[in-house]
């Protein structure tokens, strides 16, 4: 049995996670549940899984929560502050961390240094921070079990080969709703159009990453901590169909994929109940329904984002943290009609090339550029208003 | 450094071992070179290897070898016999049976005996005698290291998973140069176009059951022995780009498969360097001169062997071993020009339906199996040849 702490619950990590928990009450049990705002959904989650506690992040809302849970032993938390001490109840073995964004970072290094293992979903940890969130993890010998379902297939094919050098790696991209698409009708896209994604059903702020392809680019970020690779071991390859979801090439030139109809509820199992595989009724692949898998390059000039955050991956330092602030504050606004498409990617360089570079930076300058570059990009969304 | 017995050295796989040999000699040291008849090219490969032993098995032809190599400490012996001796040898610590046909059976069960693991890339071998071989690899605790690129595939995918249970396995079939073809065209093939292979160049027999699509039908065969599967857990999917090797599916719906420019040394040097994976100078895989990965099903009604290959595992007993005999005298008349290539079916069925069934057969019965099927197989040829 294993206790799990989710951070995020309200989500569609979250929820999903909360699905695979129902589904093998032998094997898991929830101690925590954390959302942002959510609290009619968390009362709600609270009360069929009675879990040691619960958190909502919205301090307005604490009273909700509190007097609906009243009657049961759940104890009853609020505030951003909360995350960071939930995580350590003894009673967990693994915090998934399904929140979305920066806000990740500092729950996902207090449960690291309480000795619980991370299932990640929140990328953004490492984008940001992935030098000293790795080098936590080393000293406190806990597993980042990845659930982004790149990662995820790339972690299941390097089992059993922990003493065989990576080549390189293939992450797959669907592509986006926009695959193929111009800049002349990026420039037009709305909203609606870019929620839209052809494969998978997740969180807005995801989808939004899926259509620019930021993304991609955070998940290349990502792996290169995930798996300690260099920028030129890691490719991306446009697979439209979603079916096989990356790939790893070993130093003998064999690779290795790992594949399956895209439903995000194998990596969530699998990152929790790792290093066993949980019996499940999920549809199965079927290659006569698939008879052409299609693969062609991603399109780094119209989708810039790709581009950068390889340029990120390069420079080191706080560029990552940047770019990463950067999109959250463009996606933010474009989800609020405030900028553009394509100019998501304008307030991300712009960010880039302002902001001053740190080459090692510590977790206080992380906070630090994160803050700088949100205040700089909300700077140049109001000036491109007056464009838009 | 380990030491390698290749038995079968002057053929495909022989000669591409001893090329991974050539390219890695800090690593493999050659103990032991067998040939069937190919006199020159043992002597060759003899004095460039100095192997601990060289056989002939042609008797004739012994004079010739022992005198070619009466100025090394090289020790010549000749006959079937010798094949079972020389693989005891002390200083053997892996046995690749690249020997093609039954005749491989009796080596091997020798070389498990004397505790030696197995490269195996003969898989009549597990076809006819599947539960002896395995049961006796238990007993002695060898490891057998499937070479067939399907099954090193599948082996490749089940490194770190021996916790959790395969749900099913594809094997991937090119579908081999007469795929699409009908029946009509079928009974006019001539040797020279089943002889041309699109993707991998490999012996004759194999080549006409790669045509014939036994060859796939005996992987089957294989696999169940290999990977402890029943007939229903195993599947054939045509994929004529032969880039996926083959894809296991586990029991919560992930499947994970092996890829790469079809390339036989890849596969042999993982089975001789397993667990370690060797670097190596082979061409990689670029998804972008293979935009189209593609699936089909197999044609079992026009391709009848596979069909017969599944009765077989079905029916289990001593079949499995009729239809490899069958087949074997089927393809070399075939080669000799005796028989029909559509004919080469009807014999191995007439076979199957002809020839005591055994339901637990000692190896006593599978060589008297072997060499009635023969008998009665020749008998069919001798007929048909009346109307072919």
């Amino acid at each position: 049995m294993k206790n799990i702490a989710i951070l995020g619950s309200s989500g569609s990590i979250g929820t999903q996670a909360l699905e695979v928990v129902r589904e093998n009450p032998q094997l898991f049990k929830v101690s925590v549940l954390t959302v942002n705002k959510s609290a009619e959904l968390l009362i709600q989650q609270a009360l069929e899984f009675l879990p040691e506690y619960a958190v909502i992040v919205e301090e307005a809302q604490f009273t909700t929560v509190k007097e609906a849970l009243a009657h049961t032993s759940i104890k009853v938390l609020a505030g951003e502050e909360a995350l960071c001490e939930v995580v350590q109840s003894p009673q967990i073995d693994i915090v998934l961390t399904a929140l979305v964004g920066f806000c990740g970072l500092r729950p996902t290094i207090a449960a690291i240094k309480a000795g619980k293992d991370i299932a990640l979903a929140n990328k953004e940890t490492l984008v940001v921070a992935g030098d000293i969130v790795t080098a936590l993890a080393k000293e406190y010998k806990v597993n980042i079990l990845p659930v982004d379902s790149e990662h995820s297939a790339i972690f299941q094919c390097l089992v059993g080969e922990s003493s065989n050098p990576i080549e390189k790696i293939y992450l797959t991209a669907s592509g986006g709703p926009f695959r193929g698409k111009d800049s002349t009708f990026l420039a037009t896209v709305t909203k609606a159009q870019a929620l839209k994604h052809p494969n998978w059903v997740m969180g807005a702020k995801i989808t939004i990453d899926s259509a620019s392809l930021m993304n991609k680019g955070l998940e290349v970020i990502e792996a290169k901590w995930l798996f300690d690779l260099e920028a030129d071991q890691i490719d991306v390859i446009v697979h439209p169909q979603s079916i096989i979801h990356s790939i790893v090439q070993f130093n003998d030139g064999s690779m290795k994929a790992q594949m399956g109809l895209p439903d995000m509820k194998l990596p969530i199992q699998y990152a929790l109940a790792y290093p066993s595989r949980i019996n499940s009724s999920f549809e199965r692949f079927d290659f006569l329904k698939y008879p052409q898998l299609t693969f062609e390059q991603p399109d780094k000039k119209t989708f810039r984002n790709l581009a950068i955050a390889f340029e990120a991956l390069r420079k080191g330092g706080n560029t990552a943290c940047v770019i990463n602030a950067a999109n959250e504050v463009a996606v933010a606004e474009f989800l609020n009609d405030q900028v553009g498409f394509l100019e998501m990617s304008e307030v991300i360089e712009s960010c880039m090339n302002k902001i001053a570079y740190i080459s090692q930076p510590t977790l206080e300058d992380y906070l630090a550029t994160d803050k700088e570059t949100r205040v700089y990009a909300k700077e140049l969304v109001q000036k491109s208003k007056v464009k838009y």
